[in-house]
């Protein structure tokens, strides 16, 4: 194996066995080195129960392998087939809404349901036991894209009882539950604990400390299927990297839980198709990018999923041209596919596989385009691929995982809950929050790290980020009071318990001696409500801050309320900042630690990485690089960067 | 007891009781005499059937009855427990699309269900033996917020069994029903009464009258749950008063109804919270009033609710400060709690009752900010209490209840369900054209009363506004004939039979001597196409009137319609007029009728009230009174009244 | 019978017996010649099971007939009675979310329910004997306003078993399905046909292949429910004409299927009910024709109906006045309901029939104008009407249905579904797409036929437009072979197989030597993302066309794609054009077939008919005609045609 490579995803029983070695020699030829197989073939493997058939699979391992290609097989239990549901119907989710979300397309099974986990352990024990030291296979894709169709959460019997015994496992008592969640009001109080309903479905809102837990039941759950699957792997499939597929702001499950079970977290990167209805930015804004996509939300997800397994992480599946599922599907720019592949790569990605081979000229997704047509022909992506695969050769990327960026942010899942739970305010969450400081500091130039909350030390890092964290973790606290470079925090960090209450000393509930203050009480405001802070504005959200004696005030909002705190080496910010705001913040922390800055267009951005700098333009106009004053030698592309260009400098050592 | 007074409501069974003595005393020390205490707590009263435990709830009221408060007792109905719901689950109310409405949050019970019914009464005869005679209970809150969370409609098999049975009450035959309803139409003639279902759940549309039927039926059973406790009460607690706490522009059941069974009614008013969704106006208009709420809706409630039982009413939950329950929550702008206490007091407010006592750091409502916060130090809202405290005991405002203002308004809860059912036009809303007619009387300085449909005498006003009333009642008919004031009537008014008919005579349906003129038909439009009466509009809503000989068109619309028809003392609008309409319409009445006018800023309105003139501001700038030739002496404030400012004259006599 | 004549709608079982008489003789006075009754009367026909009461029918029939009147007789099933539905609840719809659409309106059964057939069966027949040979019964009307509140699709026990039914017959064994579908995909496919779900309420989207072959199912269910009523009718009643009520913008349902089995096609015209939320223009555009409607709506209806009955066909409900079911409900211009009915008559209508004689004042149409307002009065469609009667006494508009318009646009059904199934982008809708190419042409001043997909031959036509076809039918693609007109077709059609898969050769899919080109690749934008073509533009839709040898390009966009490619006397477009565009370009193509255009204003249409020239002005001004340089003598009305008239102009022969 050697990394970085690309790869494909490949979808054998498709297509008639004739064309299966055609199909792999093109592959190779186009410089693919990985592909992807079998996450969806239950049905083929298995047409009724017990009758396995896996020798079409061993074909097409066969196959790929002869042409040179390394196989990701993906296990096929996102996909149970319809004799298994008929079995056991009861394995089927249900919505919120107490209807059960049937069979016909995929992902419809219940985490919690005991006999569905026993038959994914049977099929998986039986495909590993097959292909596990099969010298093709190289690694393992567990299922397919935790959450995809908000699949998390499940309103099943199975999953009621799972989170009532879940629920006595970490109370123990009733009454430690009731006084955890303060069931006293409203008079929610339980005598046992299979009195516990889901907190959904009742008149009105319903208790966040229970939600909360359900959040984290749900959570657990989706770690511990994909637990159970990993451990089978392991044991019949040694050496090979197991890995499952996450997807963009996707926050309803841990992903670092599930990512501590993998040897390789990758992530399924659509650009084109993320842009419309998962992004924040104005409608203009988004005009700007229709073919580029957001210059940031790739490389957020590309430092965020780095994070979830120690490093070693892979883009499974790269838009190739326009797909089926966003709202407008439109057609990459020229070069932006190949610029999506690069910017993988100076973020540290072993892989950048694209989906798919050819386009399926049948169901669901036959709308989504391949690196082929329907009819074969290569399609613009192929190209793209093609001009990857050859730049790669002759300059092939280097990332240094053990290297730390100037900056980190902290991202915690559990606060992307706590704020769905409780937004206080129609605009409030925390994706968006986190995501408008992750862009301000790329604005600025800088490379980013992600910490998970779990984190008890930020030393290698010279300033760090945390917004919005709904509670402290002892190990974060310990982190901060090590740490020798500067923190920004805020806001609404600290404001919560893990039971979901205000901390007694309230928010932002940090020790004195890290930071004397408390949030006196805070607003939400309507988006054409800004609070000016000088020329900038807090926007959303704003907090009312009574400092205590050892905490200074660094900035006051117009109305004289203070908007940034600084004790020591911490700064609090007392509102949701707009781009400006943070930048300017940002930036000042900078220059007092002596990290360089740039101020970047709208759409250019660049990474450090390996000795080498990276710069991609996401933009619809060329821009001069030589006005930044970088340093390096021309390694790729010009200094004069065109749309959807790529260029790379090598630093100075 | 000595009114006006301030209140609080206060949780005991939240807090240990080791805190309960400094709450009440801070309470006292702070001016407050009111609390309002229990009305959740059925958990912590009965943890297990039968298992009463009220001897914490007496240590309570002894408490705050030690430190000189007085208690207003809520009975528990609003939450029963766990255990209650699992005995008879089918308590549970059922929305309109047949959905179980669960346990986790409150109002989570039936109206119609009889096992209920009798689970409250017992434990209200069990709390009102026990604390009847208590010298600390001055009053009874009897639930809480009837229809919170639209709670008076309920889609449960009891409810079908027991509009069926109200049905057959009402018509004695199926033949009377079919007819009542002219259910020829579309085959919907039943044969038997047990083959009635709901009007709701069909393929499209049902039938109107069956709809209005259904809403009778469902605000009735609010009404007999509520005396049912009334009159538990009453037998066990003489002298003390009997409330209920109502909402704003809450119209799902009679108020006047509920009113009837009860000595005081109360309201919980939350200017803030409510604007945003539960106004009309433009958003840059909320915006302007965005830490004020609207200049008008509390007065509304205020003249309401004072109507709804014979003139004694309270605030029973004032807001202190942000609430959790908006789109978005800002904070009040200083001043304005203790503006909206006084503009209560100069409405007739008996007490007004601050929500809550100290914030909650659990639970849903953790971020409703109370006086104290969660902390125990002093929220901003304490101060304002303060002040008010400070100011009623020097100038203890005066309210006249056998007053009359010189302008009424006939309010109908009927119209407003009418309206819902078929509005015909996208913003046909009773409350909000009620609404603009109180605004534009407020607008020209006017103080109103407002009146039931159940009136059969207007003697005492000058004035009254019966805006889109759905069918005439007798008394109201009668009112209008012996009438010798002015009245201004329509659109929309009479033009319904009570079995939600055309009147023989058609719209307005007044007999000729009063009004001789028929709607020939009608339009609605959309908000951008007005109709223009010469410089002003009507817009929404127009009707095509062909006057009788009788009658008289006192003004036309610019296409040459008749847009305002006048036969002696009535006045008839064919249209929704547009603010300027109904501003110069009714200058126009009072200057015929002598009634001295001013025309007011957008954000300052004035009250007059026991001799005195009570001015608020609830704009963004100073105003200064001078201007508008008010007699009277200053009492409190100043005549260049300040944004949140409180200005009081004493008139001369 | 002689046609063209107007009509009326009239509920006999709604008024007193008394009243019948009067009722008549007015409609005759009024020069009405045709009468509707009976279409919901069930409940009237048979209050219990089997108690047919048959005789007050009779009676009205007499009496209308004796004023000279001819009868069409409605069957009821469209309402089946309480008593009925109590007997067989399984035979209520289901909605997709699985809850039952209950009893309550109309419209309440399933299609595919057996027993409800019977039923239907039974009473239609009982009907037909009594009344089938009446003289006053001129023609029969099946059931109701077929897909009403959209009631072709139906999620019941009962669809299911027929849906599995109609699946086995039509692919005969599993694999067959499973290979059509592509099933292969996400492990989809069935062992049985019992395992078949509904293509529904699963976890994401479902195959597009099981939704086409569904809708496909529903909408032959509804044909058969038609047939069913249409062979007992013509069993029992000779000479009549048999007759369906279609609807405004309902594609749910193939009519021309349905009306394979009638004698006359109608349908119900509202052109203001339809404006607000059927069609697509901008809101300021809506405004300008609040009071008239769009002015091709109407058109395009009936020139679509025409053709689903081989030419016959009529208006069988004509809105009079305002109605009650629009967002909002504006009274019609003067004049527009005269132009209404002649602009049918210029489409060749044989009757105009108005809905309602008198408003009713119960029930849920009691909003809905007639001809009479609910107090007997004249109403202002009354007098409308009269005038046209009189009009239509001194001038018999002439229509030739053997006579050819120059222009012919294809209509097809399934490709409504398909791209209802897959839209690919938000706006990709089938009608708004043909509507658009319908109202260039009307711009340009061309009369207009619509043709079925089962056209084989379209000998006598000029040019022939084709926009967005699903698949090719093999008579289409032999009417193209033999065409000696021009062709404009395209974008998307021939995308699909009848599986709804990508043809082999990819799309368009026609022959080499018929059109030599690919679409490679698509895209879809947001409305404000338009590609420029020159100085007009793509929207919403564009296709990347690769051509072939024979395939010319004639104009590309400003990005350098083929826009429009031509080979011999076929023109593709690859993209959604805007009006300007599309008007272009069929301005070309008349001029080269030296068909004679004009430019009309954005409210005035012409339609040529029987040696006549139609115009009618929708629009908001007057506007001349005589600068349009038409030839003939005026009939009626004026050269300068004011808004809401309607001019005739005899063409030289």
């Amino acid at each position: 194996m050697s990394f970085p490579a690309l790869g494909v995803c490949y979808y054998p029983e498709q297509w008639p066995e004739e064309m299966w070695r055609e199909d792999a020699q093109r592959m190779a030829a186009l410089g693919l080195t990985y592909v992807r197989i079998g996450e969806f073939a239950w049905s083929r493997l298995e047409p009724r129960r017990g009758e396995l058939q896996f020798d079409w699979l061993a074909s097409a391992i066969d196959t790929l392998h002869a042409a040179g290609l390394q196989v990701v097989l993906g296990t096929p239990t996102a996909t149970p087939p319809k004799w298994l549901v008929d079995e056991m119907p009861d394995m089927l989710p249900v919505g919120s809404d107490g209807h059960v979300r049937g069979f016909g397309s995929r992902r419809h099974y219940d985490f919690s349901h005991e006999g569905y986990r026993r038959e994914c352990a049977r099929i998986v024990t039986a495909l590993a036991e097959r292909f596990g030291e099969h010298p093709g296979i190289a690694a393992w894709q567990i299922d397919n894209e935790y959450d995809c169709h908000r699949t998390t959460l499940s309103y099943s019997p199975a999953a009621l009882s799972a989170f009532q015994e879940w629920l006595q496992r970490k109370y123990q008592s009733p009454e430690a539950l009731n006084r955890a969640w303060g069931n006293v009001f409203w008079s929610m109080e339980i005598g046992e604990f299979d009195e516990i309903e889901f907190p959904a479905m009742a008149v009105t809102e319903t208790n966040p400390a229970a939600r909360m837990d359900f959040r984290r039941f749900a959570s657990e759950q989706v770690a511990a299927f994909n637990r159970l699957q990993a451990g089978i792997i392991r044991a019949h499939s040694p050496g090979r990297d197991v890995i499952h597929n996450f997807m963009g702001r996707t926050l309803a499950f841990d992903h670092f839980d599930v990512g501590a079970d993998l040897d390789v977290s990758s992530w399924d990167s659509y650009p084109l198709g993320f842009l419309e209805d998962r992004t924040d930015e104005e409608d203009d804004w988004k005009r700007r990018f229709l073919r580029a996509g957001d210059p940031d939300f790739q490389a957020f997800h590309h430092d965020l999923y780095r994070a979830t397994s120690k490093g070693r992480w892979w883009v499974m599946e790269q838009q190739p041209g326009p797909v089926n599922w966003g709202v407008h599907n439109p057609v990459p720019r020229d070069g932006q596919v190949r610029l999506w592949t690069w910017e993988a790569f100076a973020h540290g990605a072993e892989i950048v596989s694209y989906f798919r081979w050819r386009q399926a000229p049948f169901a669901q997704e036959q709308m989504h385009s391949g690196l082929l047509r329907p009819d074969t022909i290569e399609a613009e992506g192929y190209r793209e691929a093609a001009r990857v695969a050859e730049e790669i050769r002759a300059f092939p990327p280097v990332f240094d995982r053990s290297a730390k960026t100037p900056v980190a942010i902290v991202f915690d899942y559990p606060s992307a809950w706590a704020w769905e739970i409780q937004p206080q305010g129609r605009e409030f969450d925390y994706f968006r929050i986190v995501f408008d400081s992750y862009r301000a500091l790329r604005r600025l130039g800088l490379s980013i790290d992600i910490l998970p909350s779990t984190t008890s030390d930020f030393s290698g890092y010279r300033m760090v980020v945390i917004p919005a964290l709904f509670a402290w973790t002892e190990p974060l606290v310990a982190a901060l009071k090590s740490f020798d470079g500067l923190a920004l925090i805020g806001p609404r960090s600290g404001s919560k318990t893990e039971n979901f209450a205000f901390p007694a000393t309230m928010p932002p509930g940090l020790p004195a001696e890290l930071l004397d203050m408390r949030v006196s009480r805070v607003e939400s405001l309507p988006a054409d409500c800004p609070v000016p802070v000088g020329p900038v504005n807090f926007r959303f959200w704003r907090e009312f801050v009574v400092p205590g004696k050892a905490a200074k005030v660094v900035l006051k909002t117009n109305d004289g309320w203070p908007a940034l705190i600084r004790q020591g080496r911490i700064q609090y910010m007392a509102g949701w900042g707009d781009e400006q705001l943070l930048m300017a913040t940002m930036q000042e922390l900078a220059d007092e630690l002596g990290i360089a800055t740039v101020h970047l267009p709208e759409g250019v951005r660049i990474r450090e990485s390996g000795g080498h700098l990276y710069v991609v333009n996401y933009g619809e106009e060329a821009f001069d690089l030589t006005g930044l004053d970088l340093a390096g030698d021309l390694v790729l592309g010009d200094m004069e960067i065109a749309p959807s260009g790529v260029t790379i400098l090598r630093l100075p050592s």
